[in-house]
């Protein structure tokens, strides 16, 4: 049995009886085979020494067992690692960010709490995923949208506190801005309720976030300040319609007013749905200049608001000189069979896996364990700066990716993450070490010279959120060490999922 | 010289001249007649021994300033309360929460540092006044809106900080959700910017609220654990027109529905400006029961778009029966001379100051000192809900106001806050020391009243932010603990606007 990190065995014992006494013997898991089941399929430090593994698993069922392993945890000064469904893949699965952490695993807690319909709202536990809620609200016939991201399997709650976006309508596809109250149990075991959950007897929880007084459900993405045992959500109405517009321009200046286009329609909220910039350059490893690029802006609504908004988004693509305007077909919602078979689901509320075909045995690397490390800086959303992406890309891309040998996937420009540009490239990872050290040595890369140009991730898989959070140094980490004052007041012994998002506790911090 | 609470001379003397040395003699305010100038004119104590006021007031001019006074405050222990344009009137004003404080008077910080019509933000600094903000935008013609509150004259960054709110579209309305990005001045004197501005060379700082790791933000929110010093807003752009739909109902069933239509086409994001609900039962203090209610939806767009949702609005709402329904003319933007001259400029994005007029000298007391205490608490946005707060009111009314004695104004229902409603009823107050006692004593009344069917309010007077702070009591008051525990860390002295929205440091918090 492996132990915690400054844990010694007497103790651990001890915790972990204490563990079986709160949960029942059956929901602790220590054999290496159990333990196992743990490590990240992806991690791109498969089988290698620093694989990031956990020690032990526990798995609560109720919110009064989080708080009883929670205090132990804190009584022995064991690090625990809180995970949902699990399901973090290519950002670390449900492995810990501190090797040797215990999984807190909530999946048992996976209950839908109330589901409304004429205030559009869900409160869920931690190990609800979106096939999960879907089902629910499908069973109840309730006019109303999840927001799906790739794979359905994920937690509604991990995804959004991990930071994940999804792909139906704005603002509902900022999966932590569409929150809307948290339950959380604190490092010291006490229960908190945010925003209006703080006031007894309101009926308000999930319908206004912000109650009275400093507002701290932000230090709890992608964060490590507590543990999340309960999160509401907005929802959206389920909508008449959806229809999407492509635009196409191939003169680079002319990508400069696709691009100003775009925000207007986005920041006007006419635009509401995940709009994408696609260029030329980013399906060739060769990295020659894009002859073309297209932008796609879809808009959910009432029908005859979408063709309306239709309308006005044709009028103002109209005078971009050489813009070619396609209008798709107006898709009725709910979908018919035939819908159902030609769309992208999750563009229509309905979680699926289908995503996960495509990424994970790609022609370079067909095994079906296959993974991928994402690299997603935020760029600005304007022309210039694609273009300036475009020519940072074709200008390293011989010397990140060792001349051409290593392949990676995009860049894939996905242009409303809030009011950014995410620029993604993907880096496949398999079973071959050597191969995954090529590729996080390329990954490690593109970090520090996107840096320098002012470009970080808004995401980062477990093994380099150090790396990126390091970017974020402005002041000589003055936005770092504050969150360290508070890390270290709100979890004196540091057992909160230790260096999650590049915070550490004190004891730690200089290790 | 009044001296702050817990400050001897010596030390007071020595702080006041390290203050001369870094701001400059003559922006270091002593004498009883410079600090009465900080009194909260519409204090509910006005002129009593609990009125809240200042000991002295230090106006920097820059953020480094504002570091070497935060510090010299740090070394002495000296309670500093930070404003903005200090004109945070029927709130408290410029006056401070904890008596004694010395005000740290940022209005001299007033530029406003960047405008970008392309991506539809701006970056001011505390002193900078929606006046002087729409000046700047319009000086330099640019296609933006600004969301104004009532008064104009206030600070974008202080009401942002207060959880206040304007008058225009969604999700611009919402002061505080609307921001992006903030710089502070911590209790230490050490300086901090967050989401993308702790990359340094980002360009993203106004474009991303969210950045990387744990966010931060929500804690100078209603809060006191830190001086924030610039802060970024998103944007409307000037939409083509807004055309307005009224609908009433005479019956009181029909509430419910009207309510749940309303609710369907703001969670649709059609309807999206500032919606309001009124009923006849408010503007009587007998309170008769409401023999009428009336709904109003604001719609801002394209002008194509905004036909269009009105023709939607028209389609829901007229399948509530007896519901009458008036379309306002649609009103293009930019406004012309008779279009300016009709409509209620805030509204349309131009700050002005009419609603003092209204609100200050009412029938009730016009004296021109006559200022209001406002009661407005959150509540469900349902038409039961609204029924349940009207019997409230109509069986409590007697009681509350002294068998009618006492006036009120209200109750107003503001629909779109967040997803809930304020039902706000405002206390008429003055020069009267014994009207004034009982006015206080009536909005404590209702605060408790409201508390125990499960309603609080969102924001509150510096005077009464513990009555509201304590409602949210929920487990103990777990979260006000769980803020003292970060106020303790972050601010160890308790120098920063001690007791702001009842967090108070540990120094004092039984007291």
């Amino acid at each position: 049995m492996a132990l915690p990190p400054n844990v010694n065995a007497t103790d651990f014992n001890s915790a972990l009886n204490a563990w079986r006494q709160t949960v029942g013997a059956e929901w602790v898991f220590t054999s290496d085979e159990d333990v196992a089941m743990y490590r990240d399929a992806y991690s791109p430090w498969w089988d290698e020494p620093e694989e990031r593994v956990a020690s032990a698993a526990v798995a609560p069922s109720t919110v009064e067992q989080v708080q009883a392993v929670v205090r132990t945890a804190n009584q022995y000064r064991i690090p625990l690692y809180a995970i949902s469904t699990g399901r973090n893949l290519a950002y670390g699965g449900s492995a810990p960010v501190y090797s040797g952490s215990v999984v807190l695993d909530l999946k048992r807690m996976n209950r839908v709490l109330e589901v409304d319909e004429r205030n559009a709202y869900a409160l869920v536990e931690p190990g609800v995923s979106y096939f999960d809620l879907y089902n629910h609200i499908t069973e109840k016939k309730l006019a109303l949208w999840i927001d799906p991201p790739d794979p359905g399997w994920g937690s509604v709650i991990g995804n959004a506190l991990d930071g994940g976006g999804g792909w139906t309508a704005s603002p509902f596809r900022d999966h932590f801005g569409a929150h809307c109250g948290m339950e959380v149990v604190l490092a010291n075991g006490e229960l908190v309720r945010t925003g209006m959950g703080a006031l007894p007897n309101a009926k308000t929880w999930q319908h206004n976030r912000w109650g009275f007084g400093p507002w701290v459900d932000g230090l709890f993405r992608q964060g490590n300040m507590g543990v999340v045992t309960k999160m509401g959500f907005h929802l959206m109405p389920r909508p008449e319609a959806m229809q999407m517009m492509t635009v196409r321009v191939s003169q680079e200046q002319d990508l400069i007013p696709l691009v100003d286009t775009l925000n207007l329609l986005e920041n006007q909220h006419v635009v509401n749905g995940s709009t994408q910039l696609s260029g030329s350059f980013g399906a060739s490893p060769a990295g020659a200049p894009a002859t073309a690029w297209s932008a796609q802006a879809p808009v959910y609504g009432p029908e005859r608001v979408v063709r309306a908004q239709m309308e006005h988004c044709r009028e103002l693509f109209s005078r971009i000189p050489g813009a070619r305007i396609e209008l798709g077909d107006l898709t009725r919602v709910p979908l018919d069979e035939a819908a159902l078979a030609r769309v992208r689901k999750v563009n229509f509320g309905i979680p699926d896996l289908s995503t996960f075909g495509l990424l994970g045995r790609s022609a370079a690397d067909p095994s079906p364990q296959g993974g991928h490390i994402d690299f997603s800086p935020i760029i600005p959303r304007t022309g210039e700066a694609v273009l300036e992406y475009a020519r940072f890309y074709r200008e390293n891309l011989a010397a990140v990716s060792e001349g051409g040998a290593l392949r990676f996937l995009g860049p894939v420009f996905m242009t409303n993450w809030d009011r950014t540009m995410v620029a993604m490239i993907m880096f496949p990872i398999g079973r071959d070490k050597t191969h995954n050290a090529r590729m996080r040595a390329a990954f490690v890369k593109w970090v520090e010279l996107a840096a320098a140009r002012g470009w970080a991730e808004y995401r980062a898989p477990a093994g380099f959120q150090d790396v990126c959070a390091k970017s974020y140094s402005w002041n000589d980490h003055a936005l770092t060490r504050f969150r360290e004052t508070i890390k270290d007041a709100v979890d004196p012994n540091g057992i909160l999922s230790p260096g999650r998002y590049g915070v550490w506790p004190k004891h730690l911090r200089n290790a």
